[in-house]
């Protein structure tokens, strides 16, 4: 399987070496990466969406800070710090409203600030040492949620073998450092040898669908089929889907969730064919502070990405056009949440809160 | 309003005329037309979905029909009957499959034949002017069945301004020569000063929601918001929607329709949000030899619409697409039927016998 997010080097040494992102803007066409060591390159990468979904771009972000400080030639430990704070600003800037990308420095920045107080104070060579070092477990980490949310969404599969999985959007390897969370209980059936049958859904207007989830899926040797978003309905009347799993954006206390537009459509479809309906998502995407799904604000995308979609002009001059980025689903409609800690099912309260209790509990930056 | 198929003459006389057809493969970025006197051209434009929607093919060719025939130099009702009949077979192969293109030409040359076999026999002169007469009168039924769906459904309105319709594909003028099927009671309320807001599926893959719905009710000055087919259970959430009215390719005995590829989905969506739900549609769609819509074989389209839909590969290479052209919606799902006698309620199979039956009647060539 490809690398979304890695660390290059061509030694067997950790140093020198290079921030690697598969360049998405360049898929589904051509396979190419990016290999860069430069603050201007990575901030203007992530700007244009080489990489994309907020798990990848934070471990990208984490990376991209270890390969740019790497070149120091500061004389202490105060003006590497301040340098790296420096080019951690540049990169936030990259993309504002980014949680994980800002998530990700802090955390970075952090424990450069923290070793470079001791006593007494390390060589600047010890501080990148420990700044990649972070970086790396950011990237571990990200790694392993992962593969725990796809070995719980393996019980979901009950050992039978070619279910039909129907997916929406790209909550894939692609949009995170590991193998995925929607599409995570997918891979970790193919390992088994349980030979998933996945439907994507094109996923308009972006089409993140056919152009991400096709392709990781068909790259991973995973039996993918791309369906329009309006051919979903039909797929599950022909009793070709088992199970729904998509990602989430957000969740609310009550379970209610944020995902791309389309998704709730795909949750009332399932609900009335009596398939069953997942959402996979890691423990930070639960918001406890929002009560209901009703208080998520939905952001409007440009008109010109549905008229003008692909290059060409697709509707008339001045249509008016109503595009959401996401939609909420009701957690009446949801089946469950596979988490790294499982597969929570309702009252989803209680189940939710218990699941940022102990992930919180248990994870390194909380 | 725009003319989508018509006949066209620049004097008071009706000859010498020319079929006139908006060129709806430029749309939704050009308005032209193409004004034709040729047999090849004619065959070419149905062949290029210059024109397309059955009923709007079928006056199409007779009109064009009409418009080859008036140059003839035959000398004999016999010869000329034999060069009407050389015509109308090769318009014929320009859409083989097209039900509506085959019945208009038979209509024409069956008048023209039965018009020739007068004692004493008639002049060629005369013949021209019956085969005009005959296309003129096709295109005037199709006008006033599209206008009496329209008052049909208008009732549904019940005189209130504002509704939110919801509409699928193209199923309006453009694909009739009238004020189209499912959108015929849209224009109908227009008219009526109520105000109707539309709700347009772009419909993939081939965005005739954008391209043309979203056209043609601009030009006539109809409040039109388009949307991707994944956004429609959204816009029903936020109770936008008051009716779903979408048209048919074929009405089976029991009320089962099938229809543009997401209309299905649209039906369950519908019914979840307690929305009505109607198909509009001439008696010539029911098929009464059809006893349920399983019976309805649906035809595959090419992936490559989907793959590369706008000019530019969107998927992977080599990528498994399913993309079925129609899907058929239960009649359980249906509130009911929009026909010229009127809104048809369940029982169907005994409201759809009563409608075959009683325009069998009427029609002219049954």
């Amino acid at each position: 399987m490809h690398d979304t997010v890695s660390w290059l080097t061509r030694t067997q040494a950790q140093f020198p070496g290079k921030l690697r992102l598969l360049d998405q803007t360049k898929l589904p066409v051509e396979q190419t990466y990016l290999e860069t060591d430069d603050l201007a390159t990575i901030v203007d990468a992530i700007r244009r969406l080489v990489v994309r979904g907020a798990p990848a771009i934070g471990c990208a972000a984490a990376l991209g800070l270890a390969a740019v400080a790497q070149h120091s030639r500061d004389a202490d430990a105060p003006q590497f710090v301040e340098h790296v704070n420096t080019a951690a600003d540049a990169m936030r800037s990259s993309r504002p409203t980014a949680v994980n990308l800002a998530w990700a420095l802090d955390r970075c920045v952090r424990i450069v600030e923290q070793t470079a107080q001791c006593t007494p104070p390390p060589s600047v060579e010890i501080l990148k040492q420990r700044l990649l070092d972070e970086a790396t477990a950011i990237l571990a980490e990200d790694k392993l949620l992962c593969r725990n949310i796809g070995n719980s969404g393996l019980t979901l599969f009950e050992g039978r073998a070619n279910l039909g999985i129907l997916t929406h959007c790209n909550a894939g390897a692609l949009a995170t450092g590991g193998i995925g969370t929607a599409l995570a209980p997918v891979y970790a059936a193919h390992e088994q040898g349980l030979a998933p049958l996945v439907f994507a859904d094109e996923t308009r207007p972006l089409l993140q669908g056919a152009r991400l989830t096709a392709w990781e899926l068909m790259q991973a040797g995973v039996d993918v089929t791309l369906i329009c978003d309006n051919t979903a309905a039909q797929v599950m009347r022909e009793g070709r889907i088992d199970l729904a799993i998509v990602g989430a954006d957000r969740i609310a206390a009550n379970g209610d969730a944020a995902n791309k537009i389309g998704t709730y459509g795909i949750a009332v479809l399932a609900h009335h064919h009596g398939i069953p309906f997942y959402v996979a998502a890691p423990y930070s995407t639960v918001d406890l502070k929002l009560e209901s799904g009703s208080h998520i604000p939905i952001e409007q995308r440009d008109g010109s990405e549905v008229t003008h979609g692909f290059g060409r002009q697709t509707a008339p001059h001045h249509c008016t056009v109503y595009s959401p980025a996401f939609d909420v689903t009701p957690h009446d409609l949801i089946s469950g949440f596979v988490t790294e800690h499982g597969v929570l099912r309702p009252p989803y309260p209680e189940a939710l809160a218990a699941l940022v209790r102990e992930a919180g509990a248990k994870a390194p930056t909380s």
